[in-house]
C-alpha cells in the first residue's frame, strides 16, 4: 500500500498477486522462518530473478505480503448500537480467518523485526480497532454513550480478547465469545444506566454533543 | 520395579535448573525455531549426551524450561480493591518482563505445537488472570461488588490488554497501561457507581473494605 513504487514502468500486477497470495499461503502453512524465497517463486511459478527484483529480501516481500490491500467490511449502521458492536465482532471472525493464521505464522519475527511487526499490526490487527473505534465515535457523536469514555481503549477491547484467545489459549473465536465480550465488557461500559446500574443518579446524557474536529 | 530413573542416582538438580535457564535464555534471543540442542550444551556447559538423555527432542526441553517454576506474588490484600487490582497488573509488569519475552520466542511455535501452546499457557500466562480473579472473587465474597458479574473474563482483561500491547503493539506494559485498564475498564465493571465512571486514575475511594469472611 505505501510502498513508494518506482515511476515509469508498471509492474506486472497479476505476478505481483500470486507472488504476494504464495507468500501469505507459506506463512500461513509453515511459519516466517521455514519460509523462502526459493519456496515462494515455486509455488506461485516465478522465477526467483523476478521475485528478487521485486523484493530484495525475505523480510521486504513478507512485509508486502502482509500489508496487500485486505477488505475491511464497511461500517454497520443497524440501527442498534449492540447490534452494531456484535457486526464489528463478527466481521473480525468470519471474515478474515486467514489473517488470524497469518499472524500466528509471523508472531516470533514480530518479536525481533520491527518492519515485519508494523506490517503486521497495520494490516491484520488495527483494522478491527478502527472498525469498533467508527462505531463508538459515531455513537458517542449522536449522544447515545456517556461522554467522557476511552473509547479508543474500549475499541481495543474485542481484538484484545479475540488475539490471547486465538494465540494464548489456541482456541478459536466463535459467537460466544462475541456476545460475551460484547455484552459483559463493551456494552456495560458504554451504556449509561440501562444495564441495570441503575442508581447512579446521573442523568443520562442526551444529546447534545457536537461533533469534533 | 522400574521406574524410568536410574536406582540410586538422583538427577543433578543443578545441572538441570543450568540447562533451562539456558533454554529459556535462547528462547528469548533467537526464538524457538533457531534454538538447538546443540547451543543450549554450550550454553550451559553441559554435554550433548546428558541433555538429550534428559529431553529426547528440542520440543520436550523447551515444554520444561517453559513450565520450569516461577514464582506467583501472593495475592494482593491492601485493603482497597482498586489498590489490589493494581498490584495485580503491577506484578505482570514488574515481576516478569521475561515471560513476556519468553513468550514472544514461542509465539510461532504455539500455533503448530500443542504441547509447547499448553506449556507456555499454564507457565507463563494463566497464572496472571488466576491472580486478579482471586482478587475479585474475595471482592464477590465480602458484597464489594455486583453480583452475577462475569468474573473470569473481567479478569482476563489486563492480560489480554497487556498481551496485545507487547506483540501487536511491540511496546512495553507500562504504569499507564496498568492504571488506564484497570481504571477505564475493570473498576468501572465491578463498582457500583459510588465511585462514578470519573477514572482519572486520582483514586475514587472504594470505600472501607471491611475484613473478609
Amino acid at each position: 500500500m505505501s510502498t513508494g513504487r518506482p515511476a515509469g514502468r508498471p509492474r506486472d500486477s497479476a505476478v505481483d498477486v500470486a507472488l504476494l497470495k504464495a507468500t501469505q499461503d507459506l506463512l500461513i502453512e509453515v511459519g516466517y522462518d521455514r519460509l523462502s524465497i526459493d519456496k515462494v517463486a515455486a509455488r506461485a511459478g516465478a522465477s526467483k530473478h523476478t521475485l528478487y527484483r521485486r523484493w530484495p529480501d525475505k523480510s521486504q516481500l513478507v512485509v508486502a505480503a502482509v500489508g496487500a490491500p485486505r477488505g475491511l467490511p464497511p461500517v454497520p449502521d443497524t440501527g442498534s448500537l449492540r447490534d452494531d458492536l456484535l457486526a464489528c465482532a463478527r466481521a473480525y471472525v468470519d471474515g478474515d480467518d486467514r489473517s488470524e493464521k497469518l499472524l500466528a505464522g509471523l508472531l516470533s519475527e514480530m518479536a525481533r523485526n520491527e518492519a515485519v511487526r508494523v506490517a503486521a499490526r497495520d494490516g491484520l490487527g488495527v483494522h478491527y480497532t478502527a472498525l469498533f473505534l467508527a462505531v463508538l465515535e459515531r455513537a458517542a457523536d449522536c449522544g447515545q454513550i456517556s461522554p467522557g469514555l476511552d473509547l479508543q481503549l474500549i475499541a481495543g477491547a474485542f481484538p484484545a480478547f479475540a488475539f490471547h484467545r486465538v494465540v494464548v489459549d489456541g482456541q478459536g473465536v466463535d459467537e460466544e465469545l462475541v456476545t460475551r465480550v460484547i455484552d459483559r465488557i463493551v456494552m456495560p461500559l458504554i451504556t449509561p444506566l440501562s444495564t441495570g446500574r441503575a442508581s447512579d443518579g446521573r442523568a443520562p446524557s442526551t444529546g447534545s454533543s457536537p461533533g469534533h474536529f
